[in-house]
Formats: C-alpha cells, structure tokens, sequence
C-alpha cells in the first residue's frame, strides 16, 4: 500500500521504517521539499522509500499518518491540502504539546482537541486518532512488553476506524484495540499525555503502556 | 484512628464505611449539621461512625480525606477551616468535573489542578492527591480485580505519601503504589479522569482500573 507518512521526527522515522519492513511504499513528507532528514531516512530504507513536501506525500498515499507536533499539526495538514487528504483515512498519532513550559503543557484540551480540531478543519478527511498515548516504539511494537497492553482508538467513521483497527492488529501487533467512540474521544488520550510524561520519569523509560484490567 | 470524612456521597461512604470496619473511628461531615446522608450512613456503621459539619469532621480526624465534589471542594475545605487541617494529612480524592456539559469536562487542568490549588490555599495541610483514578469501589478492595492494578500519589510533603503510601497498602490492599512526584503530578491523574469516564462508557462498567506494564 501506498502510505503518505506527514513529519520526519522520531515517530515518523519509527513507524515509516517499520511500513516500510512491511512492504509498503512510503513517502515521508516535511515542509521542505528536500528535508535533510527525509532525505537520509529515505536513503537507509531503500527503494521502498521517498520523500517530498507535506502535499507531495499526502497526494502520495492511500492513507495518511500525521507525525507532526501536534502544535504545529494543523498547519502541515494546510500544506499537505485538504483536496489530498479528501476521503482518504488520516492517522492522528500526535498530541498538542507545548513544550516552552517547565511542566508541558497541552495547547488545546479539556473542551476540544486535535483531532477534533483536525476533523473539524478537513470534514473530507476521515480522521482517526490512535497510537499517541505511548512511546513510537511501543507503537509499532507492542509485543516488547512484558504483558498484553492497549491502544485506543477515536473516530466518528466506523469504517475508517474498521480499517485502522485491522492496521494496528496486523501490521503492528496489537492484540487489543479499544474503541473508545466518537472523534471527541481524541480529549482523553490527549489529555492522558500529562499522566504519560509523569509515568516516564516515574519509570526513567519510554518502553511502557497502559493496560485496563476489569 | 479518627478519620475526619469530607463529603457524604458514594466515595466518602464507601471509604468512610471501610475505615469502620478496619475499627477506625470516622466522623462524615457536610455543609450542614444534620445531613440527611451522614445521619443515615452513620446509624448504619454504628458506634465508630459519626456526623457533624465540615468543621466538626476536620477538627475531629487525625487525618483528613477530601471526598467531596471537586467543583466544590475548596469551598468546602474553606467551611472545614484552614486551622483545622494544619499539620495534618489531607488526602484528596476529588475530580474537578463539571458535570453541566454534555461532555464531562474539568474546572481547572493543564496549567494548575484541584491539587495544587487545595495545597496552595492550605499551605499548612499536608495534600496527597490519590484514589482520584478509579471509582470508589475499586478505591477500597483493589483485589476484586483480575490483576494488580495501579494507584498513584502525588504530594510535596515526603512523609506524608509516605504513611499515604502504607494507608493504601495496609488499609485497602494496594500492592503497588506510584509516587508520581510533588503536588503539580495531579495534573495528569486529574486529567485522565476524561479517558477514564471514555472507559467506562466502553466497559459498560466501573469496575476497573490500569495497569501500568513495562
């Protein structure tokens, strides 16, 4: 499959990598055309692999990851075009934190959120937020851990979520899937995010997840 | 020990009966003198249960649990009175939800929570934000769960968590406690309260809890 993978930090890099492992084709877009990352990621990767702007790879794919900072998401959702992402399933993998504060703090919540905000601003865009409540190599590696964990899942097309469901099963691993409802479910697993940072120094490591026990 | 309980609804009965039958001694106070709930609730746990106003259950206890609503807990903690709560451990239990919008949301989060504000107002109680993360049955008997779950504290004052950390452990049965750092981590236990309440809509249920696995 044809995947349009939106920002070249570490979550991109990680699940960009691992599509790639998987045989899909990925480009990973950035603001620039000729981003230096892009470019050296998508020389280790090989053939399977390219890079061009937000709008080259949002044209690219058949489906779309946004690894963007969530702070600066919307407007490389602008760049990338809301005609590219039309009808298209867009992955939200990120979460709006501002990083300028001693504590981190979330540049919208409570009443909104990203991916609401996202869905809002490309009603053509069948948006669906996931993976952004652990670290990237949980995320696309979940069988690391010492036990089953969970991901959620927020999104107001079923199909779409269906689809990104079986993405998370098959290519990533994860046995359990959560769908937690509509897209202004986005609120909790960003809101989730402060508790997340607390559990990192907490634990001095990235390599955890959550898991609901009933 | 006497154990002052702030607030008559589930969570301080279902904690305030618990603590009788360890054999503590536990005053339930109110806005008024003669709370219907208290009077009841009281005759029900017989002779170590007893009821009186906010300021006659702060006065009373050796510690002090706040199980009030969050919205109305400062207010509340203002009638409980400040000299009071001095110098002893006040451990907060509360959620500053709202409960008027169609979608729960939070009085105070992101850049302050009700932890900080009770600690800052009452500079002389010793706050230990805990429990807010589950709902009160699992709260007091962690075990009827599948699996060992996880319940954090957060707190500036050491030894406080410290005798927190045992109440948990030897009162309720928490195998594992995580001390999430000072007073400010009530920020993120606070927030997950919003995926807490997504979870509980997809469980059907408000039996359960998390886990934190590496």
């Amino acid at each position: 499959m044809r995947i349009g993978m939106l920002g070249t930090g570490i979550v991109g890099q990680t699940i960009g990598s691992r599509l790639v492992q998987l045989g899909h084709e990925v480009m990973m877009g950035s603001r620039a055309e000729a981003n230096p990352t892009a470019i050296t990621w998508a020389r280790k990767e090989g053939r399977h692999a390219s890079f061009g702007t937000f709008a080259n790879a949002a044209a690219f794919g058949e489906i779309v990851f946004n690894c963007t900072l969530g702070s600066a998401s919307l407007e490389a959702l602008q760049q990338a075009g809301a005609h590219n992402l039309a009808n298209k399933i867009l992955i939200d993998t990120a979460n709006p934190l501002d990083y300028s504060t001693p504590i981190w703090t979330l540049t919208v919540c409570n009443t909104d959120s990203l991916g609401e905000q996202i869905q809002r601003t490309f009603p053509d865009a069948r948006v669906v937020k996931t993976l952004n409540t652990m670290n990237c190599n949980v995320m696309v590696d979940p069988g690391k851990l010492s036990q089953r964990t969970d991901v959620f899942v927020s999104g107001d097309d079923i199909e779409a979520k269906a689809t990104v469901i079986s993405i998370l099963r098959d290519w990533f691993g994860w046995q359990s899937v959560i769908d937690l409802g509509d897209i202004s479910t986005s609120r909790g697993v960003e809101m989730f995010v402060v508790l997340w940072q607390d559990l990192r120094t907490w634990s001095s490591s990235h390599r955890f997840n959550i898991r609901v026990v009933s």
